[in-house]
């Protein structure tokens, strides 16, 4: 396969292991997983569906941590092996010149992507219901918060890590303002961050399988040769809730919003432990992927049992493979 | 009281019956009601829900005529004297560049309004669920599509007659894809109705009240020295199910997400017979407002039981008075 | 047959209409109907589900009347034949003690009744959901309010007109917060009207009839020596929503909770325009209930289609025979 | 066109208005509608679902007539004319040879068909929830009733009017044991009536029309040298509940469950007051229809809002026609 | 006890293990379950709710295995011990005369059972919905399928193992076309595995139990002198799902709608890590039972979470009497 | 602090284990939970909130002991030191002189008081829907049943331990007749434990939290000089069901539906196995809390997964701080 990847980095210190024999699937979890551990912080109920990404020749990331209320907050961290995380005790607090705007009740499911010279984080933020808020930093030690991408009701929004013919472009799932039982992906463009529009339809539910409830983004997409690499959820409603698995599917480059290669099994599905007993049984949501440009290696991170953050290992041109080889 | 109306002109053939005695309300209904028929053209089950404009020295429109299939579409039609109507048959076709958007799977519950010498169509149209179609005509001939303005799932999306600060401006309410127990008013701007943002609440339902369930705009505000004038809908339900009646607010005129004054009462519910009885009982739902300068006369089209259009009477310093003595 | 009507007076003045030819069930409608139409007072949306007493040579009420804003309030009104009635426009204040008691947010489906020289009025009033509220008057120009008689949530709270083995009784019809879909009538009692105890179950829902969904208490009962007379309403949940008819029953003098005989056939069900069309469709509601003791003459006030208010007739001798004759 | 009717016979007494000038569709009401009123008899709150056939020279039927308490049962009716009616006022009795099967619960939405000198009557039968009963007469004195024709939920089970391939065929429509969301037609075929099967299924509902959430059979197929033709009803779900209307369909006469034509507008829908106004608004439920060979005359029988019976004219050559020529 | 097992053979090489000190109920687990892990096979995401019968000396089974699409899919296996299980990595093909029948679309939760020198499977097969697939084979190589039992709905079809009557025989439990929320066992015969007919009801749920919300049965009945020993699931809702227990009655050997006697107790409940913890939490659902005649002893086959298979042991007297000593 | 325990004794074999190092929150599990296995007596499912008090110098208790059947049944337990318990394998029975009250249907969740040389049983009982049952005993061999507290539907019931303005008092969660997905508590009080009024509102679910489903009592309150100390319960609707947390206020001591001080943060999360796997995952639910005045330790027993009996430790002071200091 003479598959490149564009737009990423070495990164000699991303966390790793090799694949164990046996491995069906081309993700692998991590042997010592949970990575994250719900009490990581003082007062967290729980850490999951988080983001990292490299910064500094080390790691940062924006996680979601519940406290004790059950209420959503977002908490910056860092650490130098991916592995073990120091994660700030007290909530990201975005600066923002619009108050309104700026009122934060409740964030979840922050997504992180750096875009010329700059990070940008996306969340599932409540303004009159969930919508995606959109934030950047410089440092991750000041955040700034713009407008909200789109009305309500919204969620999953996940940016490209480069503009697509010249505008921002985004992937998200519009939503209800529940526990909502349906959900296709979207994309959108912005010239600006502020303004959006183009919206196109991306994805929807397949009937009969692991995806047949809905379907929304996961990591930022990483760019080949092949089109771009997105790792998403899917959900099976059975007589007992909700099941989240994760797919891979490729979407072209230019016009991401056409599905080149989907997936139909899934990559990883809730079978450990901790993926099948926690706050929210029988979830696996991934939200971040490191990937280092030489080998190919790819970590992703993924939010188990909506209790604490696992850890799954791959390499980009499986996956890739894997999404052309079973593809719908 | 010294209201002054902005942004009309003199409409001398606006539909009109003086008021009834006895009418305790600030609107009162066509004596001839329905003003249009079910059956108006060959083969429409309903006509209703539709928009009405000021065109060349008489009346045009864009027309919800669902056919004998139930499948709703929309139709051109005009009047000398917004009585009597001539809708035409065939429905309405826009021209589109992108063939995608421009595929039509349905469309209903138009809204026309004359913006900087151009009429601009908005309706709840079908793209991967509903969400808001843009469409402008300087005719009335030929019509022209664009992007739809959001991501789905959105109804009734209602353009400002004019810019606001330098920006287009529409109401609208997020919705599911169904039909949706919950909504709230939402403005957002566009700097070149291709791309959209700044979402802002306007205004929510009203607990134990005739709009509780959900509200949603209605006809195109009226710019008036007190504020924009917003009629609007709002749903209660009974354990029957939806009741749609119709309510007035003032929002500010620099900034519309923003009440000035609503009024608590009702100032149209579904009383009349046919208004009660029809395809959905329980169902006045204005979307189309006259406005003559002079003399301050105002006439409201509005789709009765799903089923008619019925037409109703008022002067729009009584509306701006109701709003703001009887504001919530 | 020997029927003795205990309790009541001679009510020379009841409004009645002579049983019309043909009227195959033991109720039949006065011709005039609705007796009071939804606009009687000037700012009333509706006017039902209200209750009316014999009151110093003429008779007195007090009614549910929703204003435009679909609030529910309760006011009082009077009438010297029950036919012709001024209902005061102002909404009907209770004095209370206890000001978080006395905040009125709500209040419906009021019944009065007169205990030793005094006049009750019951109704549904929230108090955190929906609960019954007990009043007073001696006058009809003042009422006072006590406690509400019981937790949420609970509607249809009906007083029988003495107290009975020392004690207030009263029948009520436990709900959840919401358009209740199920729902049995129960007994209550009190010493002293602000503690109550000693509940027991008298009737359930019948399945595959008119009374199928649930069961609630109308007019106060009627002393006779065959037992109390109780003119009921039942609900059947069509595919269309809830069908409400009235139904009539037998309960033992001393145990009302032990049901003598309750007809399996309606006595009234929504036929009439007004009553299958209007706010609600399909409803007759029966709340109030005169006797001319002499005659045995019977008229009922009923609500129809949650707007105006209907008038039936008959003989209570009729009613006993038909819950006999016709029993479950 | 050189449509064939087969299997029908001459009825100079079949009932027959002229069609009125301007009729859009291929059916027509009769002015006098209702021709059953929903208290035909003593004792019914309303007549409607009904089947009627030609009968020895006259016109016999079995009809659906709900009494006061709700309660759903068959009577037998006679007329001369197909207009005025004697329909018996005790409700129709099966003999049955076994107990178990024969305990009446109840039964409604019959359907009568002559088949090889016997006339044979379907209807929903409670048997541990809704099945399709099967009877069958030869004067309309004495009924048998046989074998339920398969395990519950089931309903509208139509027989064809002769064997196909050697067999009994019935369509029918699973369903569930509540007011069923969902519907399909199905056939399935029998050796004796008692044992059935070779299910094949027939038509789904159609997204975005009058029959979006179910459909299921109406009267008895008339056979043509075009095919089947059928008259089915079709649901759609408004906020407020199911629309029942009627559409037609023509099914290959070999192979009923292979569809040649199938109208994608209905024929009939609720327009009229007694079919918006009832027990259940909205609804028109087409369950008989009589065929004058020599002049194609057709007269349909239907319940409306399930309170009252229509009546319907039309020309079977249209019938046909319609369906192929607005075919899906 | 004087009971006696018909129509079971010696099974010297029946899965067994002695009873644990200790076990209270009549039936125990292998102590090292799951017999059957979920990636049995290289592509399966679950192996559950799977048939096994004696065949030729050793044990033959069709097994449901879902992929890692989660598609529901048939697979054949074979076993020396019944506890070493090779199963197929293709999917089982049913060789087919009519192509609309033969479509596979899903299929699951099969059952097998051996009458007149051939093994019959039946199982959830989907046909515009779930309904029972019907299939035949003499050598577990070459499979034949003939027409599905029954219209949809309907799931947990059971063959008898022997005509009765001179009929086939089988239970089925229909039902809707989700999650059903109901479900009794009926009884239904054919005279030639392709018309089905005389549905008799069986059982019903049971108030305030384990089995409170729907029954089905589970294995292939075994024939005693006491009558068919059935073991089946049952299902209570609990405010997190659906819980499926096992439960044991006795059919009437010649009737075998006539329930005999009913065990109010289950004799298996979702209690080991492996019931609890899966795809679908709290699940055991018997599907197979072995029977060595000359012990009695029982081994059943139970999918457990719907993610693995269990093993679990018995005495058939020791079954029978517990249906009869804690008899409904 | 200053605070002084009220009403309480020295219990020198009160169960106990020292704060484990890094425990975050005032309470933390007994090392060997769950204390009491869910097969405790032979014929147990699960044994779980359940009640426990001091008594003669040893503890006795109150146990929900559902069967093999599922049905809910109250069992009597003894013990010495709280750990190692004797519940009688028969279920408890009250003798009741009302046979129509003390028909027992089914009981769950009860709470034991003792107030004024007696103990008071409440629980949840079954009377035509759930409500409050009220029980005593002197001894714990002999029970008394008296009147039920209120209508149905109604849930957790807890008595203060002591009259308050000289009547009892008790704590109450009006529910629905089913999986109820709302709950405030109420206050309500009584003369004679028969009748019962004064309802008042205590607190309502927070939005956004442990608790924004419903919340309810748990053990009986403790006195303090700061107030009535309450454990509760809250509930979060997750997508895949119900979460029970435990949480800490105060009430005001002389009108206790008045809160002085109520945690934001839970005090108990399901984290455990045994609390998040079992017949219902995710539930802790307090039943009763042991107080030794000396030393202000507090030992509470709560039900695990709605499987088993936890036990959690903490200290009265700490429970109290953590309510003032992370008060809502």
């Amino acid at each position: 396969m003479s598959l490149k990847v564009l737009g990423q980095q070495a990164l000699p210190n991303i966390p790793w292991e090799d694949r164990p024999a046996g491995a069906p699937l081309p993700l692998w979890r991590y042997s010592n997983n949970p990575v994250i551990p719900r009490d990581l912080i003082p007062t967290s109920n729980s850490i999951f569906n988080s983001a990292v990404v490299p910064f500094d020749g080390r790691f940062a990331g924006v996680f979601r941590c519940d406290d004790w209320t059950r209420r959503m907050e977002l908490h910056v961290g860092f650490s130098a092996d991916g592995l073990s995380w120091q994660i700030k005790p007290e909530p990201l607090e975005f600066a923002c010149d619009d108050a309104e705007i700026g009122r934060f009740v409740y964030g979840y499911d922050p997504r992180v992507v750096h875009i010329d010279e700059r990070y940008y984080v996306t969340w599932c933020n409540w303004y009159h219901g969930p919508t995606i808020g959109v934030g950047w930093t410089d440092d991750f030690r000041t955040f700034h918060q713009g407008e909200n991408a789109y009305l309500p009701f919204n969620r999953n929004g996940v940016l490209f890590p480069r503009k697509i013919s010249g505008r921002f472009a985004m992937l998200s799932r519009p939503s209800d303002n529940g526990h909502t039982a349906f959900g296709d992906i979207f994309y959108s463009a912005s010239p600006d961050l502020r303004f959006w529009g183009r919206p196109r339809h991306v994805m929807s539910p397949v009937a009969n399988s692991w995806q047949s409830t809905k379907v929304g983004g996961g990591p930022v997409p990483i760019e080949t040769t092949e089109g771009w690499l997105l790792v998403y959820h899917g959900v099976l409603t059975s007589c007992n809730g909700y099941v989240y698995s994760a797919g891979v599917a490729l979407l072209d480059l230019d016009e991401p919003w056409k599905v080149v290669a989907r997936s139909a099994p899934y990559v990883l599905s809730p079978q450990a432990p901790y993926e099948c007993v926690g706050d929210v049984p029988n979830v696996v949501f991934p939200c971040a992927m490191l990937c280092d440009e030489p080998t190919g290696r790819l970590a992703i991170y993924y939010g188990a049992a909506d209790t604490v953050t696992g850890l799954a290992f791959g390499y980009i041109d499986d996956l890739v493979d894997f999404a052309k080889d079973h593809s719908l």
